[in-house]
This record gives structure tokens, C-alpha cells and sequence, in this order.
């Protein structure tokens, strides 16, 4: 396509490199590194006395947002490198937007104070992104692609604002919700848009074998370190503690639900590896807006299995297959 | 197969769907969160002020159970995907499993509290299952698989506290000790069952070539995250900091002799991914059941020495090949 | 090649034998762990009260020399297996070297003690090899890369040592001007040497594909713990946040300058691999001299920004293609 391509060829490195200096120029007047003098409305980054405490649990989301969505998509085989590639794009955009967007809302004498609670919420606004970049993989232009970025980030952090300072809800859980909420959604709205076209290119059985490999790598990634998400911005000691158990066993208890009803209702038994993700994914989002509640370890069970077999049905008889 | 198929779609899922429920009724019974309260005997997880202090070792620990495991199961081309579907489940049912099991020896006021020590030892526990799978893959349905986790992980978890507690043995070498034995075994006799297969089965270098770089992701995360396994129930301080050294520089040694070995012994010089993994387990698991003891760090690196040695011989004398 | 192999098979094995056994004689005179109670000249090191406090950043280290490295050469396809393999045994030898050579300018009482943060300054040392190794892959034999090994680490810790020791110059920074132009260079020679092959060997397009997804996962890997890297042996405290929001914010600035400068100067305006990678290594090794500094977040990114664009230029019109 020599149309798409020159346009490609100008418009996207300009708007590339026009968002990246507006936002130096943003960081240049508002952002600075946090010395911990701060007085912020932000008490959870006050808790700890070693500023890179949450630096671990930081690096675990990083895996998810970089490593996790982007293998997970490479199960759409068709655009698999470019799923990594644009994923490591729009998160990397996102995250210095993000950072720029959550922060005006904290601001301690005029400045945004960067500390690693920060860059872990930047985290958290990019996961919308990647979901929703998900749903509409190789029908939209890198151009389209930043630019919803910036919308969408811009959304998530007001409404998170709302939620979360103006409404008094529950800091961790109003967040989740539209996390949850959103990357759940986007998720399912990928693979219905996905699984039509899968079964009919299976031309190449080899290849499709590695690709599902690809997206393990994914899937796995963001099934280990999901406790590290729903956790990451709790509150330090036992609150952060029951985040971490509440949420590992949620998706332990979900992988079980989600391979049975799979083999249930899939035609031979078998298991697919969509529905390996579905219990990646279901049993971590659906504790997400209660993890740090004391809804004991079979509480949180529960909850995964719950989740584990609605997404497995609702995969089943929602998507066009 | 249709009578399989038939079978599996509906003995697997039941069979699933009823464990996890019992173990959920198991778990609103006996098990609620560490609140930092309690008088266990368990003395190793009440050192630390910071509930989530390990939590980093212990996501280092479930990277090796999810992604170690898994994906070093891939070099067996065929069941190449399902080995890292079947892992997870396994190691998900596992774990919640081995919580259970090992937790009714450490009970405080008729309750066990999920601590991240505890998560790290369910963990473990399913590493014996997984090094069992291993050696079965392809020779199993789910349904025996899932009734093998069961089985071992409930074997085990008396053997660990008969060697631990009733016999005063060192707690961190004993337990280590059954891992030991019980993983190299099992990694053993999987090798040995599928190296003939691999030399008929070559029609397809590229797709072979492509399993190996799969199966190296799971290879070298094992190796790297080695230390933490070693360490990560160790007397926190400088035994934990003994056990890490030592664990690190056997491994290092280990790659030596065993890639040395390895080049002595095959037809052309070349070395084999197999060596390699050789190299990965043999010196980590030989320094496990010391690991934590002044051995000094030459002597850790000659224990790594002979490890490699020893591995890569006996895989070229004793696999039928 | 007969000839090689016969060479091979008595060269390589007594070359890696006696090597390890040599280190290991060296371990046992001048080796011991580290118990607190030094009063060494590496005053970082005397800093925190836990011993593994550095861990998880020696953990993140540890990836980026193993799977970041090893991964990265697989897009040379032809050597994919090989670079990972290779590259486990050149740094596994590497940081053994590297932890002596290093160690003997920072002795106590005749002993080097081995703590985390000499582990860490080990890994380091790897990195420059590993940088060389890249750069003549499929050019040398085993026992030509342990000898490199041996060289390069020796004149690496000397050098170190020099300048950062006796020119007084700026501890971080210093070392790492050395890891930046070493590593740089070295990646610079290796994409020079490989971009024509690649060009001409492009008859097996899936698995180019493939080969693309495994570099990717070095890539990512890199880009998301270079803040480790870059951070690791700094101050703790705030210093030590400040070079983790620096590295943090110049590569993901770096990523966007990358793309568009990559998407403007290519034939159809595409996003190449090569360009991505250039993304991921240009911040981290740009903003490493400085990353512990007090140049604030907008500093970082412009850094970042210049870095992406100069690397991408360079690669465009300096490589043959």
C-alpha cells in the first residue's frame, strides 16, 4: 500500500516526535524526583522509609505490561512481531502521559514528585491501552493508535480521579473496577474478533504451534505477577499481604474451573488455549476490586472459580464461532 | 479418539470441579491469612517485620514453577503447548494443595495462616509433581495426572515433616534433600524416555531448532532464579545470603564441567541442549541440600564441578541412545 | 568439519577444565562470604542492615546478562541456539573471572568478601564480553571465546579500577562510560556485520518471523530492567530512586524518537526490529553516565529522545545495506 506507507512516512514520525516534546516540555515545568519531603495527598508513598521498597512489585507489573500483553497478542499470528513492537510503543508513550495525567492530581508545591508509586499507577494507565489496542490489532494505523492513547489515558486518569477523591470509594478497588473493567472487556471483544479467523487460516498447523507458545509466554507471565498487580499500591504490610494471597489463590482456584468447564464444552474434550488465558485473566480481575479485603483465602476461591467458569461459558456461547 | 474424548469430557472436568470445591470447604475450615499474631512453630517466617520481605524470592520461585517447568518441558516437540497448559494447572491445583498439607503441622489455634513463607513451600511442593510429569508426558490423561498431584503432594508433605520435625533433621537440607531426589530423578528418566524419540523424530530441523529455544527459556530461568530456590527458606541474614552464593557459583562452575564433558563425549564436539540442561539442574540441585552451610565458596564450586560432571556422564551412559 | 571437531574435542573440554580449576584454587585462597563485619573500601556495600536487600535488583541483573543477551543474538538465526547456549557459558565463566579481578582492589584482610553487590559488579563485568561476543558470532570457536573471556574481563577490571579508583573520578558513572561505549560499539559492530547476511538470507520467512519473536524477548527483557542496571550499585536511598526514574524515563522517551526517526528513513515507512532494538539500548546507555544525577526528569528524556534519534540515524546510513 504506497498511499499508506507515505503517510505513514510522514505522519507518524512527526506526531511520534511533536507528543514527545510536548511532554518533555510538560515534565520540564511540572515534574520532578520525589526527596521525600513531600506532604502529598498520596499517603501510601509516605508509608516507607527506603524510597525503592515497591521497586520488585514495580518490575512485576513491568513484565505484565511489556512481556504479558505483549506476547499475549501474538497468538493472532498475522501480527504477532508488530504486536510486541507497537505494545512496547504505546506503553512506553503511555506511561510518560500517564505519569504527567495521574500526577496533576498530587501535585506537592506546584511539582509532580515521580517516585516508584507513581510509576506503577503510569503502569496502570497504560494496561487500558494495550487492551483496548487488543480489540482493534491490525485495523488501525500506529497514528490512530497514539492518539487513542492519549485519549484514553487522559479518560481512565480523570475518572480515576473521580472515583477514587471526589466519590471517597475505596482507592484500590474503584481503580481495579475500571481496570477490570476495561481490560476484561477489550479482551473479550479481541478474541471474539479473533477466534472466525483463526479457524479458518489453520493452513499452517507448525506455526500456529509456536505462536500459542508466543502467547504462553504471555499468559503465563501475567498469571504469576497478576498478585504483584492487585497488590502493588495496597497498603504496605498485612493489607498488602492479603492482596497477594487473595489474589494468587483466586487464580489458582480459577485455572481449575476454567480447564473443566473448556474440556466440558469444547467438542473433543480438549483443551483450548483460550481458555488457558481465560483463567489467567478471569481469577485475577474478578478478586482485583476486593483483594486487600478480608474476604478469607476461600472467599477469594471462590470468586475464582466463579470467574473461571463465566468466562469459559461466556467465551463459549458469545463469541461468533 | 472418540472413546478418550468421550471419557475425558466428562471424567476431567467433575473430577476438577470436585477437588476444587473440596479443597475450597477445606479451606473456609482451616485456613486464614497471617496477621502477624501468630506463636507457629514455623519460626523462620516470623523473623520479618515486613510481611511481603520474601515476596520477591517468592515470585522468583513461581517463575520457575510456571515458566521453568513449563516451558523446559517444550524440547518435547509433540506435546510441546500442552506441557505448558498442563503444567499450570498441575502446579495451580498443586500448590493449593500443598498449602493444606504442609500447613496442618504448623497450626495456630486450629488455623493455618498463609504467610509468602508458606506460598513459597506450595511452591515447592508442587515441584515434585512437575518433575513426575516430566517423566509421564504424553503417557497421561489430566484426570491421572491430577490424582498423581494429589497423591505425591500429600507423600510429600508427611515425608518433610517426619524428616524435618520428627527426626530434627536440618530443616532446609532435608526438605531439600526430597526435592533434590525426587526432581533430578524424575529429569533423569524423562531424558532417558525421550532422546531416542528425538533422534528417529528429526524430519524438521527448523521447528526442532525452534522447541530448543523454547525449551532454553524455561532452561536458563531456572538456572538464574536457582539461588532463590536454595535460598528462599533460609534463616533470613547471612545464611540466606551463604545459601545464595553458594547456589550461584555451583551453578557457574557447573556450566563448565558440564559443557566440557559434553564436548568430550559427543560424536563431533558440538554441544548438546541437553548438557546444557545438565548443567542447569545437576549444580543447583547437588549444592541444595548444603546450600546454606559455611561450605565455603570453593567448595560450592567444586560440588558444581563434579555435579556437572557426573550429569552429563551418566545422561551419555545411561539414556539408551 | 573433521578437523575442527578433532580440535575441538581436545582443546575445548581441557581449556574449560582447567580454567574452572584454576578459578576454583584462586576461590579457595582468596574467596569467602561476606559476614558483615568488613571494613572493605566499598563503602556501598556497608550500607543496608539485610545482606539480600539487593537481590531482587541482582535478580533483574541476572536476567539481562542471561535471557536479555541471549535472547537478543537470536535474530541471527543461523546462530540462534548457539547464542543462547554460548552466551551461558561465556558469562557463567565471566562472573566467576569477574567477582576475583574485581574483588583483589577491594580486599580485607586478604579475602574478598562476596556479597550481593559484588555479584552484581560480577554480572557487569559479563556484559562487556557478552557485547564482543555479539559482535564475532559464528566467527570464533569456544576456546577463542573463553579466552576472549578471560582478557577482556581482566583489562575491564583494571580499567575500572583506574579510573574510578585512582583518577577519582565518579564511581557509577565511570564504570559505566566503560559498559556504555563497550556495549554500544560492540551491538553497533554486531548489527553492521549481520544487516547484509540478513538482507540476502531471507528465503524462509516464518521462521525469520520466529527467530524475530525470541529477539524480542531479549529486547524487552533489556529495556524494562535497564533501571536495574543502571541503578543497581548506586547510593541507596534517593540517589538510587533518581537513577531508576531516569533510566525509567529516557527509554521511554527514547522509544518514541526511535520509531519515528525508524518509520521516516525506511523504504515504506515500517517499523524494522533493528529499530526497536536501537530503542531499547540507546536510552539505557546514553542516560547510564549520568543515571544517578541530579538532571532532572525532563534532562533524562531529552537524553533519551537525541539518543534514539542519532542511534537510529547511525544505523540507517553507517551499516551496509
Amino acid at each position: 500500500m504506497p498511499a499508506y506507507a507515505t503517510n505513514m512516512r510522514l505522519k507518524f514520525p512527526i506526531l511520534a516526535l511533536i507528543l514527545e516534546i510536548i511532554t518533555i516540555i510538560l515534565y520540564a515545568v511540572f515534574v520532578t524526583y520525589d526527596d521525600g519531603k513531600g506532604h502529598g495527598h498520596d499517603a501510601n508513598s509516605n508509608h516507607t522509609s527506603n524510597p525503592v521498597e515497591l521497586y520488585p512489585m514495580f518490575q512485576d507489573v513491568h513484565v505484565m505490561i511489556f512481556i504479558g500483553f505483549g506476547f499475549l497478542m501474538t497468538f493472532l499470528k498475522k501480527y504477532g512481531f508488530s504486536s510486541v513492537g507497537i505494545n512496547l510503543l504505546l506503553a512506553a508513550f503511555g506511561l510518560q502521559w500517564g505519569l504527567l495525567m495521574q500526577g496533576v492530581w498530587h501535585m506537592d508545591h506546584g511539582k509532580i514528585k515521580v517516585d516508584v508509586f507513581k510509576m506503577i499507577n503510569a503502569d496502570f494507565s497504560t494496561a487500558t491501552v494495550l487492551i483496548s489496542f487488543g480489540a482493534v490489532l491490525g485495523k488501525t494505523s500506529p497514528v490512530q493508535l497514539l492518539i487513542m492513547t492519549i485519549l484514553e489515558i487522559t479518560i481512565f486518569s480523570i475518572n480515576e480521579h473521580l472515583v477514587a477523591n471526589i466519590l471517597s470509594a475505596n482507592d484500590v478497588g474503584a481503580s481495579m473496577i475500571i481496570h477490570a473493567f476495561g481490560a476484561y472487556f477489550g479482551l473479550a471483544v479481541a478474541r471474539v474478533l479473533y477466534r472466525p479467523g483463526l479457524r479458518n487460516g489453520h493452513e499452517n498447523d507448525g506455526s500456529v504451534y509456536h505462536s500459542d507458545l508466543f502467547a504462553m509466554i504471555g499468559t503465563v507471565f501475567l498469571w504469576m505477577f497478576w498478585p504483584s498487580f492487585n497488590s502493588a499500591i495496597a497498603e504496605p504490610g498485612f493489607v498488602q499481604l492479603t492482596a497477594v494471597i487473595n489474589t494468587y489463590l483466586s487464580l489458582a482456584a480459577c485455572v481449575l474451573s476454567a480447564y473443566a468447564i473448556s474440556s466440558l464444552v469444547e467438542h473433543k474434550g480438549k483443551l483450548d488455549m483460550v481458555h488457558i488465558q481465560n483463567a489467567t485473566l478471569a481469577g485475577g480481575v474478578a478478586v482485583g476490586t476486593c483483594a486487600d479485603m478480608n474476604i478469607q483465602p476461600f472467599g477469594a476461591m471462590l470468586i475464582g472459580v466463579v470467574a473461571g467458569i463465566i468466562s469459559t461459558l461466556g467465551f463459549k456461547y458469545l463469541s461468533v464461532s
